[in-house]
């Protein structure tokens, strides 16, 4: 396809360039628009001009709270008034805890019975309702359907969801407006969620711009799944970027395959070095998944023409008691 | 003195409005704009609306790099091209470093032969001449006065210099531009070089807001200066806060006499415990140093008609392998 064509969604079910628009007009009374962030030093690093997408200053401490909040705030007040449900133990749980109480409405959290505390801890802090179930794909599934089933809730789905996939959409819209002139913007891929709605906003916007996923080689599911053109479900992930664990969606995959260039994989000693790098040149905490894109940068992946390159970094949620380097 | 008083500097060496604004003009090609941040979360633990000005993600990682920057690029170029000097271990060393380096002219650093290698290197990383000396303040002073006499060198003073004053005061500007109504404004205190400079742009721009200093119980010498109206040096400070063990200076303390409406003293348990907040909550890195403000709001030193303040982080120039709540 050419840049002068209107692209098509590649499903009905993708948002398009209103729903993305619209939901950068639903959240902004509720989320930061956060700042793009430069460093020479790390850009020498780099070798490239690199723009810092700071997600990890974003509401909840990373960009699942643009989608959280989109979809939340795009519920009727019928379904809203019966609340929300998910599974996770993560930062879209966090996220849905607190859209819904800026709506005003009950989240329903189904979390893993081995949950670390300071997890269980930050999503009951913003007022949900905590369903603690065995550590298994199957029993989350399960106690989320029994949940589902009584209270009436809607289910949000971490990432396979229109509204997710459109409010991760208005990160790379917001760094477009302050950054005009990229070439490139890499984003980390887990469930698809951010990458998709990256590359959907860059192609409406911009098509010009490269958008490349960047994973773990030790979770390189979604690698596989586009080489190959189908999805491969993430087994036995070995990759201390936790947020990225996760296997591509029915409806991810196929945006995915369609608008981002391609998926580049990343090595452990990479992203801990990244992340360190961005902690001390930059003086910003982010996660070890959010460190993965610029791990490629670090070990060349990309392509000598890209020259202006935004960087999603997209949480900061870490335990300051257990940081990677300060491991024996 | 009534607000609608144009108010007289306190010294004809003080910076005056013109100056401060001339220092913003002259860094802008070199300084970030660095971004104010908010967060629920520290709002509800302080019982205000805070505003931080983000000094940490400044140039250099601390708000050193604008006086630094204000002094290097005012001098002429007879002056510049036999370089600049001072004796630090600290944040200004590292400023003066990069400064110099984006003039194009030789800096000649000072350093106790027993400072960290960490900081010993960031200043040679940026292109400074690195002279040791032992680790004694006579050391220090008669090893610079000798690099001064050997190369000509101009030596800038850490705080107590009207260029250096001047710069810092462009922080606090910024700020007042960027959240246009403050009541309060608070910052930590070492030298007196950051507070004295936001005294002055607070009161010359926008005389309302109140300027408070705080600094830490164990290196409480400005506060026992300005109760008995002499300065104090600081002897055997004993705090955390390695940036604010420094006495006043000659040129700063009548200048916070003047303008800065108190000095409020914090415990140390307050600094780790305000550093771990912003950290858990802001996502960004402060030094302890940066802390000191935040604490003095977590303990309730500010009055009640304090409602928006403004919290100048000063520095994010931390030990990553020695953070304080890891020592056992």
């Amino acid at each position: 396809m050419t840049d002068d064509q209107k692209p098509e969604a590649p499903d009905p079910k993708a948002p398009d360039l209103e729903a993305i628009r619209a939901a950068a007009e639903r959240i902004r009374p509720y989320a930061h628009r956060t700042p793009v962030l430069t460093s020479s030093s790390l850009n020498a690093m780099g070798g490239a001009e690199l723009f810092f997408k700071c997600e990890n200053l974003q509401k909840v401490g990373a960009f699942k709270f643009r989608g959280a909040a989109n979809t939340v705030f795009s519920l009727s007040d019928a379904e809203a008034s019966r609340g929300v449900a998910t599974h996770s133990s993560g930062n879209h749980a966090q996220a849905l805890a607190l859209a819904s109480r800026l709506r005003g409405v009950p989240a329903h959290i189904v979390m893993p019975e081995n949950s670390p505390r300071v997890k269980v801890a930050a999503v009951r802090g913003y007022g949900a309702r905590i369903i603690f179930c065995p550590p298994t794909q199957r029993d989350r599934e399960q106690t989320l359907e029994k949940v589902v089933a009584r209270t009436g809730a809607v289910f949000i789905h971490p990432y396979d969801n229109p509204g997710i996939i459109a409010g991760q959409g208005t990160c790379a819209m917001e760094l477009m407006e302050q950054v005009p002139d990229l070439d490139t913007v890499i984003a980390p891929v887990g469930g698809g969620g951010l990458v998709s709605g990256t590359a959907l906003a860059c192609r409406f916007i911009r098509p010009v711009i490269r958008v490349i996923g960047v994973e773990p080689k030790g979770a390189d599911d979604a690698f596989r799944s586009l080489r190959d053109g189908r999805i491969y479900p993430s087994e036995n992930p070995r990759t201390i970027a936790d947020g990225l664990r996760t296997s591509l969606g029915t409806l991810t995959f196929p945006i995915i395959r369609r608008y981002v260039e391609r998926i580049v994989t990343v090595e452990e000693e990479s992203i801990v070095e990244a992340m360190r790098a961005v902690w001390e040149r930059m003086k910003i905490l982010i996660e070890p998944s959010a460190a993965v894109p610029f791990a490629a940068v670090l070990e060349g992946k990309l392509e000598r023409r890209s020259r202006r390159i935004g960087i999603i970094l997209s949480g900061g949620n870490v335990d300051l008691d257990g940081l990677p380097w300060l491991d024996a």
